[in-house]
């Protein structure tokens, strides 16, 4: 396999059948030693997160192709720490959806003056560039439309499958105890059909899940999910 | 006439007919003594801004008064630098609703990645909660309704309406050569008929206005639009 690409928390690689394949490192987001879903830079190196993360992002990528909610997962390999995709196009140089469930981290800080920390939220979607030269910074609709970034109509697509996947996952993790705060997703465009579909991953790293007052961390979530 | 409120830029007064009165001040907002019409504290005091800024706000009240749009505007009394308005009640506790034709400011700082700075826009509408605290916080359409400040309904109508404005603004402003870049302007619930009305000033403090490549400061942009 050839690699293409570093990133923060995977590397990506070209494997002799063309095929893209991802591999998930150790490292997660986070400041100052402790983890944020929301950080720009790697916080801490936690062994067998890559493993972990991989397969939790597994088990959900899985159902949701079962569920026939397009993903851009193909298949696994836990031992190497990789997974097999299909190639996308991402939105200008990067988006991320975030969906929330609860007013906490950023949205409070941001709309504190209207609402109590921890007060539910109704599936509210936002969605952010990445650019961490400027801090990642929100985007409107409108906006994303007027930088040709991504059409207003596929923006209602893009919310409309991202409320599907995110209630979702909210449902899973509610089967076994768990309540999902928060949520940070990627979409591409699949190049072939010309889709939007889910890409990146489905873990711990990405998300904000309480059971009860306690907050869950990556690799304690991962275990509910996968064995050993 | 009984003081209520002492605002950065405006006093408010009840006259004894029981109207509401605003009084124009010689402040206007800015940082380190220059003007920025997205500054939160008042940068600094320009003896006769009031009056321009009343004068200049007449003027296109007046005119958006014949055209059968809805503004708070009554009388205005430019010896006193008064205006005579209908009460409003604005939107949660207070929104900014920013309209942008050129990118520059801080949404170029945002999205400069994706865009030149001064290349045009299409009547791009965005809306800050009044929060100096937080820093007046970009919100959406969707926060907006689920904190329960606006409802998704009297956005559109709020989007329609700003539009509308600003887009005779900007109009107005090319029969003089001007070019408008962008403008802040605000909105609240009228009392009797419940629409949502035009407030607060239309002034050179909250535009940007360019002549060819030259700035137009507020006291020069005000001269175009009153006499003496």
């Amino acid at each position: 396999m050839e690699l293409i690409y570093t990133g923060k928390t995977k590397n990506v690689y070209r494997n002799d059948a063309g095929q893209t394949v991802l591999e998930f490192k150790d490292d997660v987001t986070g400041e100052d030693g402790k983890f944020d879903p929301g950080a720009n830079q790697v916080g801490l190196s936690i062994e067998g997160v890559g493993q972990k993360n991989l397969g939790m992002s597994a088990y959900f990528f899985e159902k949701l192709n079962t569920e026939g909610i397009l993903t851009h997962y193909i298949s696994s390999d836990l031992d190497g720490n990789f997974m097999t995709v299909r190639d996308a196009q991402i939105f200008g140089k990067g988006l991320e959806v975030i969906t929330r469930y609860r007013a906490v981290g950023s949205f409070y800080r941001r709309f504190g003056d209207y609402i109590e920390e921890g007060a539910p939220l109704d599936t509210y979607m936002e969605v952010t560039l990445k650019d961490d030269e400027r801090g990642d910074p929100f985007i409107s609709q409108d906006a994303l439309d007027q930088l040709g970034i991504l059409s207003k109509e596929d923006y209602e697509t893009l919310e409309s499958l991202n409320a599907q996947i995110a209630d979702f996952i909210q449902a899973e993790l509610a089967t076994k105890g768990l309540e999902l705060y928060d949520l940070k997703l990627e979409f591409g465009l699949e190049q072939e059909m010309g889709q939007i579909m889910l890409i990146d991953e489905i873990s711990g790293g990405n998300m904000r899940v309480f059971k009860g007052d306690e907050s869950i961390e990556p690799l304690a979530l991962a275990a509910y999910f996968i064995e050993g």
